[in-house]
Formats: structure tokens, C-alpha cells, sequence
């Protein structure tokens, strides 16, 4: 059994062993940059560790680990060219370093290369993986549209939110933790809980980024990124449900405008009505449902235990 | 055995059995417009004509050709992006009518349901026709990223483009025919054989396309549309061989220029050094070749009749 920190230099180590290469240079090199500027690789990790809890084949597990971070990136630079974005991780998007051609012909090839990879098991394993891809592949991108979507609509409700961030970020996590449990043979049932763990972990997760971008985050991003760009988080949706008539107005004018101290204003109304202490609380519930569904599959506790302590740390953020 | 306007029709009935639907309506309308655009559905055709070498069982043949129909669509919605083309069929391209966000996430979405369809096969089938997919889908950005690499070049030689242009468009009619029969069970010769066949033909098709959109269309397309985007054709590259220093300086310093009269005079060059001519024998040897593949190919010569007239028909453009 290794430890959160093992498999991430495992997965390093077999990630730097596979490097994207061929006969067209330009077409990689956006693709390296991207995955050079690190992340927390949490995918990856989450199908290694998951694959552990049942057999310790970890060479098994890899392959899907490195697809599910590829299609991460590939994701990763598309998202950023629709929305505009300068940075990623601190650094230029490769859009802003590149161009928009660049992103969108190397991301095109990182999605086809997550494809070359799952297609490495063998045939019956493959099969089911690339279901899994697919089903999955599709919902991001459903989950992209419906945030598209969101971009010029007024009022979101709570649960049409939550489908939105169910589909664009958690159900890659949920995928995630299913192939490992795959790539070890585990039984359907297990795989099914596996499942529901990654997906409220995922959601965890994302509610956690959209709080610590207003309030607080060491990930380099600027805060109140999205209050910038007007994304209607959970923190809008719940102060423009609370807000009085006045407030209502004045968070509404605020999104509306690009006024100097468009942040700080809008943190104070988020703070007024409670909206940052409701996500935390929700991002905690999903955690917890999250641990729900690890306890419910049929490995030791002590083969768990790397598990919660990821389920722990991610809402911590320390990983 | 069915003709080749049965096989087509067969197709699209197939096709509109499989319409794009889902739960988010704005990702696959963009996707399900380039579709019902029509063009010639000659990818599907060649799938199809080629099972039907081996087989009467085009039930098998038809997600393949499916497969390889929303795969072309897909790589034609993200370069129509990349080249800035306002048009596409004689119809505004999806980036013109939607937007360039809406392109990128629709064509994401058809380059993930081109595995989608393919992945239903049984899983032996399924994951070599997917390594084929992925080889093929993998050339084609490579081809793409060729092409904008020839922009900032002056100087082409004559391979480097034909090398472009398989990977960029031949390799893909060259799985088409593969596909059709792999599903059909063939020889792995024949395979070969077959994927010869497409890959030359593609070439003759594209070299033909080159020629009439300098000399003659009748797609829509407006006359000259590649030497006012300045791309370096082979008639672009043959004349800069062949001409003398003023006619050359001249060439050069009309793919500089935006004069109005830039086609005419580029096109009394290509004229003036017999490249269009050179052209199209060109494109009739690579046609030949494809020929003599088919020929190769153990099936009885009433059951290559299709692809034969096919193959002519190719060429004098009538499909």
C-alpha cells in the first residue's frame, strides 16, 4: 500500500515515461506546457488509490490514471478559451501563450489521445472504460453548455446549479475513482459506490473552489475571479434568494456593472446573508456522503484509510 | 448489392434514425445544423461499397460509416474555426451563424459521439476499429498542424505538401474503406489493400479539389477561395519551381498583397507554367493507384464494380 504522496510520484514518474510526441512538434507542445504547470493531479491519485483498496496491480490502474488527467487538460484548455481566461495556475493559458488555434487543435488532440491510452487494455476492459469515457466525456460538455447557458439568464436555481457543477467537474472525478475500482476487478456494487464517492467528492470540491475563490485561496488564482465574471456561484444564487428587495437590486446592479470595487461589494452582501458559512456547510454534507459511500464497499477499513484521509484533506485543501 | 445512390440513401435513413439528442438541446444544435448541410457523404459511401466486397450485412457497416460522417463534421466545425472560413456548403459555417465557443463545444461533443457510436461494436471489433480511429484522428491533427505550419513558410517543396494533405484529409476516406472492411470480417490484407485504396484516392480527390477551386467548382465555393487565403497548393508550389526570377518575385509578391485582381493573376501564372495540368495528372496517377489497390483486393470483379465506378466518379467530381 502506498500513501497519497507515493502515488503522486508513482503517477509522476509514469506520466514523465509517456511524454507526447510525434512528428508534428507544435502540436504536443501546447499539450506539455499545460500538463508541466502541474495541479494537484487529485484524479489521478483518486484512481490509484481507489485501485488499492482492492489489489495492489498499480501498473493496472496507471493507464486510466494518466487518461483522466489528459482529458482533464484537454478540458482545462478548451474551457479557458471560451472563457476568456489569461491564467491557469498562475501562469499564461495556452491560448494567451499559444493562440487560439493552437488550443483548440492540441486540446482536440489531447481528447484523442486520452482514447489511445483506455484503448491499451484489453479488449473487454477497454470496452467498458471507454463507456465510462464517453458517458462521461458527454456530461462535461453538457455541464460546460449549461454554464454557457447560465452566462445570460438572471435567476439559476439551487438544484439547476448543482446539475451544472454535478455535470462539468464532479462526474470526472467520479469516473475517476470508477476506473480504478475497474482496473482491479472490483464487483459492480463497489464500483457503483466508488462512483457516488468521487461524484460527492467532486461536488465537495467544486463548492469549496467557488467559496475559496470569493474569500480566501492559495492556488494563485485571483480572488473573486468569478465575481469578476459574473458566474452566478451557489454565493450569488443564495444572498439573491435571501437579499431584501434593496440588496436584491443593488448585487443584481453590481453584476450588471464593472465598477472599481465590484468585489469587495459583492462579498459584502454574499457575507451579509450567511451565503459563504451555507456552501461551506453543503460542501460538507457532500463530503460526508462521500465517506457514506467508501464505507459502504467491501474492503478493509485499514485499506480505506488512505481514502478518508484524501476525503478529509480535500475539503482542507492541503492536497 | 445495393447502387450507389442506395447505399446513400441507406445511409441517410440511418442517419436521421440517429438524431443528436440529449438534455442540453444548445450543445447539439450547432452540430446537428453542419450535419443536415449535406455535402456528398462520400466517407460513408466508401464504408458501405467496400463491405459490400465481402458482405450483404451493411446493418454492421452503417455505425461505422455513421462513426467517420460526425468525425469529418467535427474536424470541419473546429478548422472552419481555425481558418476563419465564413462559409461552409455555401451556408454560413456554425462559428459564423453561433459563435466560436459554440463551435469548439459542439465539435467536442461530435469528436466524443464519433467514439460513442464506434464503442457499440463487440469489443474485439470495437477496439481495433477505435486504434484505427485513433490513428487516424491523430494524423489528421497532424495535417492540420502542418497546414498552419506551411502559412509562415515560403517555401514548400512538393512532398511536404502531399504529406500534409494525406495526413490533413486522405487517411481518413483510407479508414473509411478500412472500416468497411474490418466490419465485414476481411483478410487483414485485404484490409490493407482497401486502406490503400482510400488513401490514394483521397489524395486524387483533394489534388482535384485544389484544382477546381482555382479553375472551376461547381460546390458553392467562390473561385480562387485558396489563393486568397495565400495557401501554398501544388499549383502554388509547381509554379515556383518552375517559373523564371520575375515570375516568381511576382507570385511571391501577390501571396504578400490583397490587390483586387489577385486571382486572375495569380491564376494566369498557374496557367502560364502548365501547373494546373500538372495537376490533374497528378491527381489521375493517384486515382490509378487506387485502382490498382482495389484490383489487388480477393472479390469477385462484379462485386468491385461499385467501387470502380466510384472511384471515376471521384474524379470527374458528379458525387
Amino acid at each position: 500500500m502506498l500513501y497519497v504522496e507515493q502515488l503522486l510520484t508513482l503517477f509522476e514518474a509514469y506520466r514523465k515515461d509517456h511524454p507526447f510526441r510525434g512528428p508534428v512538434p507544435e502540436l504536443y507542445e501546447p499539450a506539455r506546457y499545460l500538463m508541466e504547470l502541474g495541479g494537484k493531479r487529485l484524479r489521478p491519485v483518486f484512481t490509484l488509490a481507489v485501485h488499492q483498496l482492492f489489489r495492489n496491480q498499480l501498473n493496472e490502474a496507471l493507464p486510466a490514471a494518466l487518461a483522466i488527467e489528459v482529458f482533464h487538460n484537454f478540458s482545462l484548455m478548451h474551457d479557458d478559451i471560451m472563457d476568456q481566461s489569461p491564467l491557469r495556475r498562475g501562469k499564461p493559458t495556452v491560448h494567451s501563450k499559444y493562440n487560439i488555434n493552437a488550443a483548440i487543435l492540441s486540446g482536440d488532440w489531447m481528447l484523442i489521445h486520452t482514447y489511445e491510452i483506455l484503448n491499451q487494455y484489453k479488449s473487454k476492459l477497454a470496452q467498458s472504460i471507454i463507456r465510462l469515457m464517453n458517458e462521461t466525456a458527454i456530461k462535461i460538455c453538457e455541464g460546460q453548455q449549461r454554464d454557457i447557458n447560465f452566462e445570460t439568464r438572471t435567476t439559476i436555481k439551487k438544484e439547476e446549479y448543482l446539475d451544472m457543477i454535478r455535470d462539468k467537474t464532479a462526474v470526472l472525478l467520479a469516473a475517476a475513482a470508477r476506473m480504478g475500482a475497474m482496473t482491479a476487478g472490483a464487483s459492480e456494487e463497489d464500483q457503483k459506490h466508488l462512483y457516488h464517492m468521487g461524484l460527492n467528492a467532486g461536488l465537495a470540491f467544486q463548492l469549496m473552489d467557488d467559496y475559496l475563490d470569493a474569500f480566501g485561496d492559495q492556488t494563485g488564482k485571483m480572488n473573486g475571479g468569478d465575481i469578476l465574471q459574473n458566474k452566478k456561484t451557489l454565493l450569488f444564487i443564495k444572498t439573491l434568494e435571501k437579499a431584501n428587495d434593496e440588496d436584491r437590486k443593488a448585487l443584481l446592479d453590481l453584476y450588471e456593472g464593472r465598477e472599481e470595487d465590484k468585489v469587495p461589494k459583492v462579498l459584502e452582501l454574499f457575507t451579509r446573508y450567511g451565503a459563504g458559512d451555507k456552501l461551506k456547510a453543503l460542501s460538507q454534507e457532500y463530503n460526508q456522503k462521500a465517506s457514506d459511500a467508501l464505507a459502504a464497499v467491501e474492503a478493509s477499513s485499514s485499506r480505506k484509510e488512505i481514502l478518508n484521509s484524501l476525503l478529509t484533506e480535500l475539503l482542507k485543501r492541503n492536497i
